[in-house]
């Protein structure tokens, strides 16, 4: 065994103590809502075979995806042309079949394909698991990543992107996030504005430029514009609606009037209203009016996008968008079953933790997992203190005795690193009195307590398993 | 993009809802003990650096390791002769820096060594990931497996292999698994029988021999251990030792008279008799009389454990172990942290599924997330049937309504397949009644509720979220 100072592989992460539980309160508050909406949880192997992922995420994203080198002697069966000449690319798919995972997508399309016949429709899942990418790693963006990805397919009904709208609501409102925007646009209005401009051809360019407004401003969108065929003519007639203002009834009025010669613009429209519609049955008008704002400069991922887009971000801190989706028209197509609409969000986790971090709403019990450390004054006492923790355990009390008769101070220092909060002496004198002295860490103050107070008082004011 | 059949990487599977929920239930259920007992969750990236894991599973292992092709233009930099000899091996340093996670034992001493600084000794960590291996596929062995491992560094006391046995107990009882045995030995115990018989330096061979012993019988053991380098004389001496029978006092009794002349033999003895004090104390007498067993021709990774040996088995189906264990005395030597001893123990996931599976143990809640599913007789009535579905969310019940108003017996095959316990009838009648028909899925059996006596007996019926 060689003996090398370890280091962590370049753009991955491990997650401490502390890190996990935090973690794992957010995706178990996420689970707890995508449940409660009746969607339920699937998971997939970490890799694919290599065709299954390539040629799904553009050729940009074919070159981040991580490839398995094959086992054995994987060189054996290689064209000795493409080792002599070097040809990475073309002896690629001669030493690799197996991918890592680059997003939940794909092999969820693919799970869907595979299980046809297994899965009743309308299938509604989610997905909480990590993916990987060969990206260069930097601030906040890392090689492995978890994503969160709720979707149904096989249902066109609005009413499943109008209850996107309230799992966001209600998993945003369960992890404290109370005060954030839900930017909603369609696909078909950005079709509708290409038509009405007269260029539907370039109605990806016209989205790309404009979805970047919040950027690089009106001027720098113009200029994009220009550069990728639009005259300025075309400009003059896409400022009033890159620019569209007012209430949200406002703006769908006025796309109204500017798509009256589209009927795809205007079925995008009324895809939106039919949305606020299930939303004021749901008797959420409140929100509707303070946190879902109609923008029709909001894109993500038009290629794959055909009806509703949203986006989500929080007003309570500067961040990026936190989660968005949308309904794409046929996610199972690429593995040969057509005409499944689907429609879906995700969850953006890391991003989700910033936030919580930065306004401190993680719980507090999320810091450590042990409630009540037990000191240890040697083998004598355990006669005493062996049956107490068992008996605390099997109170819920998650507690611990100091493995070995250390000095107090060495005992006290680790309840002190695990942020345990309760620390129980258990000493001769306690023994002896059945009082014990209980010192609650954070306030550093110290009573005498019996047995029946210690399990009452534990049980009551800490958290228990 | 290409329209292919997708498959499955060989060796992976999917994890359908129902086998989430049931997968989720069995760590969910261990997460608790082992917090309960102290234990921290801690994550580690799936890839390392190919250098962290290399070497530390011995040659059969390494090639077991799932390594993971650089990107871009990886062939660039290797060298020509590599390439055009088709040297696999040499070459793989080359192409390659990183490979998957082949165990949890191997990234946690890197992560310990890693942060020593910031850890609080004795560092009590579980863990619950994917490990992947590049094994043969067959049945019940698959490439990408989950582990959940338990640990704790820097602690000698035998306290923990104590509670260890504890965890194995209240953590198999919460699944509802009671009739369990847990063998245990010790590394030196081995040394000792190994030392008596005067070839301490085959002691390897010896107890890979005699590990053997459930399968192969003594004339196999034998036979083995013959060609092995052991003598006749050897045997015999063997013999009593490896058939040792009767309680496990009478066994210690014996081995302490066996090992009198190895002080090294008399202190694993003295060991297991310590863990046993401890038990006890802790008050579990008839776990000790009934689910312990010395068991000497227990061997699991000999050249790792150092010190107790634990092995889980239950009693209830035939299967192999379900769990095991023991202390090793240099978890992080491998990268330079010298003398750290660790004791920990691990779960068979897949094994306890398909125990549970078989005695019918998953909990009949583990099956669906949806408590109720409101029919769709049409957008009229969504005014009512909305703001019903929002309330019964609202009061915790995981509740969906059909997206769209097709034959209520496609929406009854819905809920059917997805194994929803209740129907409820929103129509025109029971709208204007305001009493709505409730149907119980497993009975067939309908009843008239109205919106109070739905919400009490769904939040009191149902799991609810």
């Amino acid at each position: 065994m060689a003996n090398i100072k370890p280091s962590l592989a370049k753009g991955t992460r491990d997650f401490s103590p502390r890190e996990m539980e935090k973690r794992n309160y957010i995706f178990n508050t996420l689970r707890t809502v995508f449940k409660k909406f009746g969607y339920n949880e699937i998971q997939t192997p970490s890799f694919e075979n290599l065709s299954t992922l390539t040629g799904k995420y553009g050729e940009e994203g074919d070159k981040l995806i991580f490839k398995i080198l094959n086992s054995g002697d994987y060189l054996a069966k290689a064209p000795a042309a493409f080792l002599s000449e070097k040809l990475s690319n073309k002896l690629l798919s001669h030493i690799s079949e197996k991918a890592l995972r680059y997003d939940l997508t794909v092999p969820f399309a693919r799970y869907v394909v595979m299980h046809q016949h297994e899965i009743v429709l309308p299938f509604k899942r989610f997905q909480i698991q990590p993916v990987w990418r060969a990206d260069r790693p930097q601030r906040g963006r890392y090689r492995e990543f978890y994503q969160c990805d709720v979707d149904v397919v096989g249902s066109s009904s609005l009413l499943n992107e109008a209850e996107f709208i309230l799992i966001y609501r209600e998993a945003l409102a369960a992890l404290g996030l109370n005060d954030f925007t839900i930017k909603i646009n369609n696909r078909k209005v950005l079709s509708g504005i290409a038509e009405v401009i007269g260029k539907p051809e370039l109605i990806v360019d016209m989205t790309v430029a404009i979805d970047k407004l919040d950027k690089i401003g009106l001027d720098g969108v113009n200029s994009e514009l220009l550069g990728r065929g639009f005259t300025e003519t075309d400009l003059d007639l896409l400022k009033p609606i890159i620019l569209l203002d007012g209430s949200n009834d406002e703006k769908l009025m006025s796309l109204k009037e500017i798509l009256s010669a589209s009927s795809i613009g205007l079925q995008g429209v009324a895809e939106i209203e039919e949305v606020f519609r299930y939303l004021k049955d749901f008797g959420v008008e409140r929100l509707l009016d303070n946190s879902i704002e109609v923008d029709i400069t909001l894109a993500r991922g038009l290629n794959y996008y055909t009806g509703c887009i949203f986006e989500v971000k929080t007003n309570e801190v500067s961040m990026g968008s936190i989660g968005g989706g949308g309904r794409y028209d046929d996610l199972t197509g690429m593995f040969g079953l057509k005409g499944l609409t689907g429609v879906g969000i995700s969850f953006g986790a890391d991003r989700i933790y910033d936030v919580l971090e930065e306004l401190e709403l993680f719980p507090a019990s999320s810091a450590s997992s042990t409630q009540v450390l037990i000191t240890n004054f040697g083998e004598e006492t355990y006669a005493h203190a062996l049956p107490l923790l068992f008996n605390l355990r099997k109170a819920g009390v998650a507690a611990e005795l100091y493995p070995a008769s250390t000095k107090l101070k060495k005992q006290m220092g680790y309840a002190d690193g695990k942020q345990i909060p309760y620390v129980l002496l258990v000493g001769e004198e306690e023994m002896a009195s059945g009082a014990y002295s209980l010192k609650d860490m954070a306030s550093g103050e110290q009573q005498k307590i019996s047995y029946e107070e210690l399990i009452a008082f534990l049980t009551k004011n800490t958290f228990s398993c």
